[in-house]
């Protein structure tokens, strides 16, 4: 059996701090038994979550601050007052210092991009890190970036985020030519912006381990039209919280159309295995986490919001990049594409 | 009784022509009976598809004309074969010539935008058109725009773009102060364009009659959560096909879970008229019709691959723009922040 893969967790991040993270790691060492966990965060609050839960304690190091980021905290002020001492700064710093694999958050997400580029420094060829989120679709998944870790991109980041998001498909779906496509407003040549055009031919013509899928329209993400869909951060902030919106304005009128008559309520109650199949699928917290792209080190950033299956998910995302060399597969194609590197700089 | 309302409609635009043009016609008329139709396009066609339909005939005139733009026309190729002769032009020339309310067509949304603003100009006041698309919500309906008419916005625009949505809602909902919203990444004020932002601001201040509410993020459109949300056309239009992609998946999902096992089938078969219900809410063809806000006159596209319930829909949005008095909504709104014009250029 390999080493442990070690996960520096943030256990005062999110919502309900050490009692969510906590309970969460615990799931994902049934699942994923040779993890190690350094929990950062109060002792005396994560001692207690710790004594429901034998197993993990035993494979488990906890790692004492009395600082932590508040979850409405601006990114500079997080950096002023956490640098050094926060839960979330040590959870990076393991990184960091090679004593961790990768971090997990469910603390700001504004402070933890902040501290992460801070801490972990901008991966040597590329301008800017992105976050990635997985969106579901309806044979599969596929990841979409930027979701929001900056406003605008050139042609040069949007690409970057293109590398970046394949290698990450290559760790996460184990496929040799991800299908990479550009988010756009149609599918001809002629519209759309001039960053996304240029972006489009620089990456037809990359020689990237790419299946180059040119621009992608919004209805086409669910649809399963690539493996990694890219845009600027504002747009796909917008284009995953607009889905999760939608999704959730669906749930509503399903439940109200079940609750329309007897009869739908009797079907409903027959068919409740089918809905419940639904529910899953559906399930916000089955792909919660998003991932940082472009840093010297893995970080996931989950929900602030979310609870012990949620924040699994987030812990299981970061074991899986790691144990599949997320880092080493961008920097390969950093190198790759070194070479026309300066063809693609605006 | 008020005198007859008066729809140019561009008969030959579309999937499938006067077949669906003029069928979605009598179905306003059942519905709108003072509508008057001034139908477009090849009469032989139009005239073949009228003779199902003898009160339609009876209320309508076909105007001949050879010339059609293609579904597929680039924008200046439209405007250079089809400027004074196609059918989508001369049903534009009659709403500039006042022979008609509002103009209606199915053809291809660059060359109708592009028509549009040749033949009836930009209202005075107004830098840039923008297509408003209504969007369901949990509740009811909301206003988005622009989703697409261009991409990029400045906070002039935007601000634009409220006062138009603000004049629609008025007229469409009814409402006296309509909630508008700006479409961004976060609540805080720190987040998101600086566009954006300078909108913002000036709407805060504007005394336009309307309830500001600030930013929205995306899972918020849906929810319900303004009466008209402002956003760029790259941003809009990809968070309109998004959400309908998501609906589409979720829609699939739905039909796989129901038939997952034979007691969700017979759960399914039993609940049907909830499923009806919740088809109908989900229908597209219910809300179909883009509102080209910002012209000296009303224009609707419709989707080019619908039918005629949904081309209906998209008639009977142009008749109630036109008897609310769209147009005079929005001048009356320009006159009012005319003062303070200066103060919103960027």
């Amino acid at each position: 059996m390999s080493a442990a893969l070690v996960i520096a967790v943030d256990a005062m991040g999110g919502d309900s701090g050490p009692a969510v993270t906590i309970a969460g790691a615990a799931v994902t060492l049934l699942r994923r038994p040779d993890t190690f966990f350094q929990f950062f965060g109060n002792e005396t609050a994560i001692r207690a979550a710790l004594e429901k839960h034998p197993s993990l304690a035993a494979r488990s190091k906890v790692i004492h601050t009395e600082v932590s980021i508040a979850m409405d905290a601006k990114p500079s002020q997080a950096l002023r007052q956490g640098r050094r001492t926060s839960s979330m700064w040590l959870a990076l710093q393991a990184v960091k210092d090679d004593e961790a694999h990768v971090a997990v958050s469910a603390g700001n997400t504004g402070a933890l991009m902040a501290m992460s580029k801070f801490c972990l420094k901008t991966m040597p060829g590329i301008e800017r890190p992105a976050i990635a989120a997985i969106w579901p679709t309806v044979t599969s998944e596929c990841i979409v970036l930027d979701v929001g870790a900056n406003v605008g991109a050139t042609s040069r980041q949007l690409s970057d985020f293109a590398l970046m998001g394949a290698a990450m498909a290559r760790s996460l779906f184990g496929q040799d030519r991800p299908r990479v496509g550009l988010l756009n407003i149609g599918e001809e040549e002629i519209k759309g912006l001039d960053q996304v055009k240029a972006a489009n031919s620089w990456l037809r013509d990359s020689g990237l381990a790419i299946d180059h899928r040119g621009f992608i329209e919004g209805d086409q993400i669910g649809h399963g039209a690539a493996d990694v869909i890219v845009t600027e951060g504002f747009s796909g902030n917008i284009a995953l919280k607009t889905a999760e919106g939608t999704a959730r304005q669906i749930a509503a009128y399903l439940r109200a159309a079940m609750n329309s008559s007897l009869l739908s309520k009797i079907g409903a109650f027959l068919a409740q295995g089918g809905f419940t199949h639904l529910r899953e699928k559906m399930d916000p917290r089955r792909l919660n986490g998003g991932v940082f792209l472009g840093l010297n080190g893995i970080v996931i950033k989950s929900h602030g919001g979310t609870d012990a299956t949620g924040f699994a998910s987030a812990l299981d995302l970061g074991y899986d990049m790691a144990r599949n060399g997320l880092i080493k597969q961008i920097a390969d194609d950093l190198e790759k594409v070194a070479h026309v590197a300066r063809a693609r700089d605006d």
